[in-house]
């Protein structure tokens, strides 16, 4: 059952838990972070929603969508099941500024809560509390394969948020549907045949395509198997299965070990600011300098970043030329967030890029300096102003860690600030109430009608 | 541009020579091998229609399919067109009764052909030529990845088929969208996120899910590109694109040397029988046997099969279970051919293998026989007779190969037992007259009116 040698009956044994699992058998914090996520997982959304990589996928997809039974975030427009969770999948992860599990960077609520939330959008009355579990199980199941078939998997070029992805929507939507334990053998195998995406692709819209396909096709798979339609025994650990196939040195006893005991979601990181997260300890001294009464954007002279060496090797980009390099620019991220004291999706659009008070600001940003003694959390920054006067911060551990993860409040105000970005005709603050009662709730896809611009 | 080492840029030499590709630069010869891929192709579909893998899914993908603008072969119901894509797929390959490209054994037709005529009968009038050519393209853009990640993606895991044939079908689909070079590189690269297929799933309905998304996403790609989704400049040879994630020794040369100047299409097979392949010698043998005046099967004491290593290793079988089994049984496939004179579908199928007749000749044939003179497309069938008669036939190269290709007549012959088979409410003959006819055709989505039943 351990160690890498001793393949144990995997998909049977993921198969039997995610069957078995009873709502009572989720922990108090586990559900919360299951909603902490997924309300993570609706700000992203709404950031990307007008995005013209979704956009664009949306007029290509429509045509082929019939009962128009469930909803996109942020748009009007409803169509099919199948397409809602591709696009949703799609506006979740556009923008990268999803949720990350430590280990795998797997993105979790991208592929599966579409599916879950599609499936209680076009199905008879699906309880939150059904939504949830559900919702728990699929990231359960995803984030176990990341872990074995880590980190042989994404250095080999798989985009792992999709290629997991698909397995963990498949287990959402089976276990949504019911299905036994044969069935969802099943649906796992006809999620293996599906499992995609390649890091190449990364930085391209069709790195959303991947994203997009994992949770339409893991509600395929598992209405599929719903169906009779069967899929191999050992789909994950097989010999010519997804483990082995996709990764040089797979772990087998990851996937079940300690099952039920411990959940992958006490592992997710909701991202503060929408960039390299190296970054985020360098903003958040920023943000503490400029909050400093002694002060002034208008008067700094100079600014000195040491880090970690991937800090510099990552993010030492001082002229960056698009919104999208910027996410990886420790200068643009040094002078927007002294400068603004904010670093949101604005900060970092091509029209940031641009402005000339973030340009003067950003040539006074030092290249960055290595200091070995801070950890890839910690970065310090030093800022010199006019006159001599000197503010200095160090930041051991960043926010958005699970050391120092968003409070409830940090991640209602990114969903409000990432609804003024992406989708300003959605009330954030309906959403955000409809999705912390999703616990009480008889109709959880009644909290897609609060996402849908009025 | 040569050799192991030394990528050039792949994509983009394939998207120009597709985007630049006239039906007159296709030879004769090539035009006319497409012909019999895809007269081949529906001979399979027809066979495959009823089976059930096709119709739960039908069953399952209905409900998401919006305007019914394509045909599924063998069906009265109609589809929106990448539905009808997915299930023509499923139905031309789930026997495993299509074609064999030589070398990669990919089954070239099933991704490309669905693809073409979905979007010949879901768009404004497609040719002929037009469907045709972008078939030939498909096929080789297929075949030529094949070949690139040859033998190392199969033997990997891979279900080739599937992997590469999405590539395929998004060129040829990009082809009859009139795509530029530009959005024919993001069509790639937007297949180059769907490419999926294990051989686990391999022996079980999952293997069709693969297959079926190899056409339908093929479709989707292009269509995503052709509105505007992009993607990256080297999907296919990049440092995490296709070839080096799936495969460990890729030939980046073999994708593109001498395109344009042969094609893969003439490297095209089709099978005779439903079975392995290393039984074509057998069958051929015990169906010349049958046709000799001295030969009763009723007579029969004993017979002797000799041939290379792996007809041993892979088909010595005594008593097959089911049907699926006895499609690698040479003391089955040796029975029915003898007994029946054919050996085709129904041959093997769960009630062959339970036919006490059949059950009875079979208990007669002894374990093969290693010759280590005989080559792999060789065989030595001896019957001995009642009474002390000996018939014996050696075939040295079987039909179905390259070297013995099906005649058009024999091919013809398939289609029509295939029929019988699979939809008898088809006729065969019309849809035939149809094939043959589609370089004259104004209209190529009209083939499926032919291939619906009546």
């Amino acid at each position: 059952m351990t160690g890498r040698d001793a393949p144990s009956p995997v998909t049977r044994q993921l198969a039997r838990f995610v069957a078995g699992s009873r709502w009572a058998d989720i922990a108090e914090p586990v559900r919360k972070e299951a909603l902490r996520s997924i309300l993570n997982g609706f700000g992203a959304a709404l950031g990307g929603s007008s995005d013209q990589a979704t956009v664009r996928m949306l007029e290509t997809l429509q045509p082929f969508s019939a009962t128009p039974s469930a909803s996109i975030v942020g748009h009007r427009t409803r169509v099919d099941m199948l397409t809602a969770a591709f696009l949703n999948a799609v506006v979740v992860n556009v923008f990268d500024f999803d949720d990350t599990h430590e280990g795998t960077i797997i993105h979790p609520t991208a592929p599966v809560a579409p599916a879950v939330f599609a499936l209680a959008e076009g199905r008879p009355r699906i309880t939150g509390e059904a939504l949830l579990h559900a919702f728990v199980l699929g990231v359960e199941v995803e984030c176990r394969l990341g872990n074995a078939v880590s980190p042989g998997h994404y250095r080999r070029g798989w985009h792992i948020t999709s290629t997991c992805g698909v397995f963990g929507a498949a287990a959402a939507a089976g276990k949504l549907l019911g299905l036994d334990e044969e069935r969802l053998v099943w649906a796992l195998g006809n999620a293996s045949a599906q499992s995609s995406g390649l890091i190449e692709t990364l930085g391209t819209m069709a790195k959303s395509v991947g994203v997009g396909n994992s949770a339409r096709n893991g509600i395929v798979a598992a209405l599929l198997a719903a169906n009779g339609v069967a899929g191999p025994e050992q789909p994950i650990e097989g010999p010519r299965g997804f483990m082995r196939v996709t990764c040089d040195a797979p772990d087998f006893g990851a996937v079940t070990q300690g099952l039920g005991e411990h959940w992958e979601l006490m592992r997710n990181m909701y991202k503060p600011y929408p960039c390299g997260v190296v970054l985020n300890p360098v903003i958040d001294a920023c943000l503490e300098i400029g909050r400093k009464p002694s002060f002034s954007a208008a008067s700094v002279e100079r600014v000195t970043v040491a880090g970690h060496p991937l800090l510099k090797e990552r993010t030492d980009r001082p002229s960056p030329a698009s919104g999208r390099e910027a996410q990886v620019s420790a200068q643009h991220a040094v002078a927007v967030s002294l400068l603004r004291a904010s670093a949101g999706v604005a900060d970092f659009s091509d029209a940031a890029v641009g402005d000339p008070d973030v340009q003067r600001l950003r040539r006074l940003v030092q290249p960055i300096e290595i200091d070995p003694s801070l950890a890839v959390e910690a970065a310090r920054v030093t800022v010199e102003l006019h006159g001599g006067a000197r503010l200095e911060t160090t930041i051991e551990v960043a926010s958005g860690s699970l050391e120092k993860p968003l409070s409830d409040d940090q991640l209602e105000a990114k969903v409000k600030a990432l609804a003024a970005y992406g989708c300003p005709q959605v009330d954030p603050q309906a959403l955000i109430d409809r999705i912390w009662n999703l616990p009480q709730a008889t109709d959880a896809g009644s909290v897609m009608d609060a996402a849908r611009p009025l």
